[in-house]
C-alpha cells in the first residue's frame, strides 16, 4: 500500500522523537511492501516564531491531502508568556476542533521489566492494562460562553447526545477486542452533562449485552487509579475528566516516555502522538525516549491504515528490546543498558 | 468556654464515627474547662426518609443556632436512585450553599508507621504533609444555566472575583503558618475562568512576598501527587479540580480513614467532617475508623474556636495512639494491633 503522512515534528524532543518514528515506519515498509510518503508542517511555537500563527494553513492543507497525521510535542517556555492565540497549545486544539479528533485514546500499560520506576508499589502497577477514551472536541474546552473580565469568568460545559454518543460507542467497540470491560467515568451526582452522559451510556451499553460496564464518579475514579489500577480495562470520558485522569494514569506504570496515543475522526483519520511533552530541557541531545512516538505510529498503522500485522511486528519490536534490558536515559539506576534516542531507534528497526 | 456544636451524624458509620469524636470532645472538655452542648440534626439519606428532604429546615435552624457543625457521612445505596433533589449529596450541597462554606481544607498528612499500606512506593509517600485549599460554593456546581433534555446538556462555570480572592487569601494565610509555599493549581491555558483565577493569584501573592507561589496545571498536578506528592505544601484550586485532586491525594498515604476536612465560611464558622463515606457495608458492626472524624474536631477546635492547644492535644494522642502500634480493621495483615471503633476512642482518650 502507498499512505501519505502528514509530519508535524513540533518543537523541542518532538523533532528527535519524530525522525525516530519515521526511520522505524520506514522499515516496517521495507518488510512489508507499503511506501509512505512524508509531507512536513509546520505545528506550534516553530510555527508562531516562523508564520505567526500555531497552525498555519499551509499545514491544515497537508494534513487534509494525507491519510494521516503524525505529531512530535508543542510547546515550550519561551512561548509560555505569549497571549493565548499565539501559544503553541492553541495549534493543537484548533487541529483536534478543525479535523474532527473526538476520541482520543491513551493505552496505559505496565512493561513488567521496568515496574521497579513506578511511584506505585510493584504489585499495585503489575497487570496494569487499560484504555481511557476521552472525549476530545467538546465540553468545557469549546462551549459557550467562554470569557472573562476583570470581575467574573464564565466557561460552559455543552454536550449534544451525537458528541456523547460516538465516543461512548468507540469505546463499546475497543472493549470488545479487550476484556469486555467499560467503566464510563462522570459525576452525574453534580452535572447535568453527567446526568445526559450517563444517560446515554446506558442506551448504548443495551447494544452491547456482551460488555459489561459500570458508572464512576470522577472523584472515585481519580482515587482508584491509584489503589486498584489493574482493576480498569476500557474507561471513557468527558473531555476535562480525561484531561486530569488520563494523566493522572500516565505515571502509575513509570513509564511515561513510553505512552502512546492517537486522536481519531470517525471516519479513521486520525492525528498520532507520543503523551509526553517538548522537553526543551533535554531537546537535540539525542537522549529522548522514542518509544512514546514509535508505539504512537503503531496505533496509527492499526487505526487509520487497518494493517494490524505491521502494528503487532511494531509493537513486539520494542516489547523485545525492552525485555533485553535496553532502556534510554530517564531510567538511570535500574541496572539496564543506557541507549540513546538513535540507537534504541535502531536497536527496534533490528527486531522488524 | 462554652460552645454549642450542631451534630449531623448522618448516615452508615457516620453515626458511629460521630459518636466517637464527641466522646474525645468530651474530654477534651474535661481537661481543657471547656462545656461543649450538642444538638443532633438529621442531614442526608437518614433525613429524606424521615422528612422527605436531604437537608430539613430543623437542621438549618439548629446549626444557624450552633457554634460550629460536626457531620458523620452521607449516603449509601439506598438512595442511589432517587431523582437528584432526593438524594444524600444534594443536602451536602445545599449546607455547603446556605451556609456560604467556601474554602474546604484537607490535610493529607502521611503517618510514617502506616507508609506499609501506601499503594505508592515507601519512598514516594514518605514525608508527604500538604494542604489542599478547595473553593467550594462556586464553578461549575453552582453555574447557571444548567439543564440537560435528551439532546443536550448544559454545566456553566462562574467565577466573580471574590470568591476567587477568599479563598485564594486563605491558602496565603495558611501556607505563613505552615511552609510558605501555594501551589495555584488551574488550566490556564484553555479555561477563560483559570485565567482570572491566575491573574487573582498573582495579585494576592503579591500581598505576601514571604509566601513562595506557582501555578500548575491541572494535569500537571495529577501526576506530581503521585510523583513527587511530598514536594507539595498548600495547594489552591477551584471546585471541581479540588473534588478531584483532593481525592487523589487522600490515597497516597495508604490512610483514608484518618483523613479530617473542614469547610468553612470567611468568618470562621464551620462544618467539619471526616473524608470517608457512609461505608453501609460495615455500618453498625463498631470496626469503622474514627481517626477521620476524630481530627476534623481538631480542625473545628482551631478554626472555628481558636483552641490552639486543645486541637494540638488532641493531635498528638491520636499520633501517639498511632506510634504506639494500633489501628483499627481496615489495616490488616500489617503486624499491628486492631482495635475496634470503641477501643480506639478510648485509647485515645486515654492520652488527652
Ligand atoms: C495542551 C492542552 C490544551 C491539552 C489538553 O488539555 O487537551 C493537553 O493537556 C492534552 O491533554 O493533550
Ligand atoms: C457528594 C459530592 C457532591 C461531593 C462533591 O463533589 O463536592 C463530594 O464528592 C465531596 O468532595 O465532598
Amino acid at each position: 500500500m502507498k499512505k501519505r503522512v502528514a509530519v508535524l515534528r513540533g518543537d523541542g524532543i518532538g523533532k528527535e522523537v519524530t525522525d525516530a518514528a519515521i526511520s522505524v515506519l520506514e522499515a516496517i515498509g521495507r518488510r512489508f511492501h507499503h511506501e509512505f510518503e512524508w509531507v512536513y508542517g509546520l505545528l506550534g511555537g516553530e510555527a508562531i516564531d516562523t508564520v505567526g500563527q500555531p497552525l498555519p494553513d499551509e499545514t491544515i492543507r497537508i494534513c487534509e491531502e494525507s491519510d494521516a497525521i503524525i505529531l512530535g510535542a508543542v510547546g515550550g517556555p519561551k512561548w509560555d508568556n505569549h497571549p493565548s492565540h499565539l501559544r503553541p497549545e492553541k495549534g493543537l486544539l484548533q487541529i483536534r476542533k478543525h479535523f474532527e479528533l473526538s476520541v482520543n485514546l491513551r493505552p496505559v500499560q505496565a512493561f513488567k521489566s521496568l515496574l521497579s520506576v513506578s511511584p506505585l508499589k510493584e504489585e499495585v502497577a503489575e497487570g496494569v492494562d487499560m484504555m481511557i477514551v476521552r472525549e476530545l472536541t467538546g465540553g468545557l474546552y469549546f462551549g459557550e460562553p467562554s470569557f472573562h473580565d476583570n470581575d467574573k469568568a464564565v466557561d460552559t460545559l455543552v454536550y449534544g447526545r451525537d458528541e456523547i454518543e460516538r465516543v461512548v460507542v468507540h469505546a463499546f467497540e475497543l472493549a470488545k477486542q479487550r476484556r469486555n470491560k467499560v467503566t464510563s467515568v462522570d459525576k452525574a451526582n453534580v452535572l447535568e452533562s453527567s446526568k445526559l452522559w450517563r444517560k446515554i451510556v446506558e442506551e448504548v451499553a443495551a447494544r452491547y449485552p456482551e460488555v459489561e460496564y459500570d458508572h464512576m464518579l470522577v472523584d472515585a475514579a481519580a482515587m482508584k487509579l491509584i489503589t486498584y489500577p489493574s482493576a480498569f480495562d476500557v474507561i471513557v470520558t468527558e473531555n476535562m475528566f480525561g484531561d486530569i485522569l488520563s494523566d493522572e494514569a500516565s505515571v502509575i506504570t513509570g513509564s511515561l516516555g513510553m505512552l502512546p496515543s492517537a486522536s481519531l475522526r470517525v471516519d479513521g483519520f486520525g492525528l498520532y502522538e507520543p503523551i509526553h511533552g517538548s522537553a526543551p530541557d533535554i531537546a537535540g541531545k539525542n537522549i529522548a525516549n522514542p518509544i512514546g512516538a514509535i508505539l504512537s505510529t503503531a496505533m496509527m498503522l492499526r487505526s487509520s491504515f487497518s494493517m494490524l500485522e505491521e502494528a503487532n511486528t511494531l509493537e513486539t519490536a520494542v516489547k523485545n528490546v525492552l525485555e533485553a534490558g535496553f532502556c534510554t536515559s530517564e531510567f538511570k539506576n535500574i541496572g539496564r543498558q543506557i541507549l540513546s534516542t538513535t540507537e534504541m531507534t535502531e536497536k527496534i528497526i533490528s527486531e522488524i
